[in-house]
């Protein structure tokens, strides 16, 4: 039996759906896997939830219920140095599901480099510090031999990244194009079939689709990381923010949803890489597919993903679910995957 | 720089796509993961070609046109045996192109169960060995912590087993269905646009999609080969065909694409495994899919397959060309794969 030690940072809704998770999946991971997953810490910006050292065979997921605040454990410590902790156990996976920060990546940037400094794997659903820095936390993980856990941070559940690297072995990756974001997706298809662009909104909104802040989403910028994060790492390129070319949703008139009804067309938020005789192209922009598209079919909150080959022929992946219980599912892959010196 | 020494079997039409692939791959191994692909024999059941062991830098690529009969090769020796050229070289892995035969299973079975014993891993694009021993081969393989690579053999360029059990790993596999053959999803989709069986199967013939004897495909073998791979293979079952309610296409009545159409839906073959009540179930049949189904727009040659678990949803796979070509790229990801350690 193998075992994993893992430390949380981040105990929000994908922290707490992580723990959850791991919970679910102990037995299953032990049977399956002959995998020990051993949850050992978790941090929040305040202090940070652990088991001493000398107590290692209790399971610190018995010490409190999932979506309870760790602060009121008895195991809580409010002075609880991450040094500290990095140190105190065997080195495992490091968990990163802070807020994401496309600006500056922290701060799970700062945190990511310290783990990746004390030997620990890393697995994100943060986009933010891959935005920011994908070539030195790549570089920093590979001189050390550690692994670099994207999934959560490229659509989550959705598989991206394992489809590319691994299903697709062997094969030249032309380019990609994708679906990428569940709310700008579920508002666009409300709006093709009629809805304005405020209601549909409001609608996603309302059913927790939608951010109370939702530019992160609307504006294309949840894709344009998603798409950086999925270059970066096939492609081994070390591509910014800056080099996409980001379109989002809210300027789309109704009159193109029209347009697009009359020719049996959909209107879709696309992020896509793609090799020009000038250069690669990074983008998101709305596209108009036709009913032989490979994600003409990618409706609502769903998302899904294109590759374009030179042995296989296109690939397209759709599915995979778009919440908190599959962003832990994606963390939770990439950790056996690690065990199993597979990423 | 790692070396994978390669024994082929069968220098058919996927046998010699292989060796063009190896051929064009090669230096882009070297290059992006550090490989080195030796093909150091081709057999047929007339003999074989190989290079002698003191020549160990030379290429046999080089030694033969691809497509060409490597019969006329000066390398070219009708005596020469297996258990010799096993014995040769270093065990890499031994790639089986044999024709598929679901009845006993051989040729292929029993090179492949020599090629273990001598401690070669072992790669297949025939289904036959697998449907017939599936249990006998994968246990021989474990206890010698050898690979069995089945890509080849389980839809080859559409990904299947690398997506469930990597893209999905940690998530329970509930079930999953798919569109698995392209002759007859091209004949069905030939007869949604109001062709009869008869003339679409000719069609089908002139283009080199459907065999000069269809049998094995368009009564349902095919499809059902395939999902009692892919079953075995996640859950490591001990199915066989006997276990598989297998239905086909040539009764289909035409009338039923007329209804289908009436109410938007399309009439396709789909070979699935769920579980009820009562006991798991494997089986091919007609369906009428509806336009929300994740498999309704694989028109024409194309495959696809969803996969439903309890951490991630559902998840779908299309596409990967079903031609000579797209099966050699399954064989060579499943064998960068293992060189990987990644199988």
């Amino acid at each position: 039996m193998k075992t994993m030690n893992i430390i949380l940072m981040g105990y929000g809704r994908v922290g707490q759906a992580f723990v959850r998770l791991v919970q679910e999946k102990q037995e299953d991971c032990r049977e399956k896997y002959n995998l020990r997953l051993h949850l050992m810490a978790v941090f929040n910006s305040r202090g940070g939830l652990f088991l001493a050292q000398d107590d290692k065979d209790r399971n610190l997921l018995a010490d409190f219920e999932p979506g309870s605040n760790p602060e009121k454990s008895v195991f809580w410590r409010p002075d609880l140095a991450l040094a500290e902790a990095l140190k105190s156990f065997d080195a495992g996976v490091w968990v990163d599901c802070t807020p994401s920060n496309l600006k500056d990546g922290e701060p799970g940037l700062g945190y990511m480099r310290r783990a990746l400094d004390a030997g620990w794997h890393v697995v994100t659903a943060n986009k933010g510090p891959l935005v920011v820095d994908f070539g030195g936390l790549w570089k920093k993980a590979r001189i050390k031999r550690l692994s670099l856990g994207m999934s959560g941070a490229a659509a989550a559940a959705l598989p991206t990244l394992d489809v590319a690297l691994k299903a697709l072995a062997g094969a030249e990756i032309l380019g990609f194009e994708g679906i990428l974001n569940g709310t700008t997706n579920y508002i666009l298809t409300r709006m093709g079939k009629g809805m304005g662009y405020g209601e549909a909104l409001r609608e996603a909104q309302q059913k927790g689709i939608a951010e109370p802040n939702p530019s992160q989403d609307v504006d294309g910028w949840d894709t344009a990381a998603k798409i950086l994060i999925i270059t970066n790492a096939i492609f081994h390129t070390g591509y910014t923010l800056a080099d996409v070319r980001v379109e989002g949703i809210s300027h789309v008139r109704p009159g193109l949803f029209l347009e697009a009804r009359k020719t049996g067309r959909k209107i879709k938020l696309i992020g896509r890489f793609i090799q020009r005789p000038r250069g690669p192209l990074l983008e998101t922009r709305i596209a108009q597919l036709d009913s032989s598209h490979p994600l003409f079919g990618v409706d609502g909150a769903r998302k899904g993903v294109t590759f374009f080959t030179d042995s296989m022929d296109s690939v397209t992946v759709t599915g995979g679910k778009s919440d908190l219980r599959g962003a832990a599912a994606a963390l939770l892959k990439d950790i056996i995957n690690i065990s199993e010196g597979q990423i």
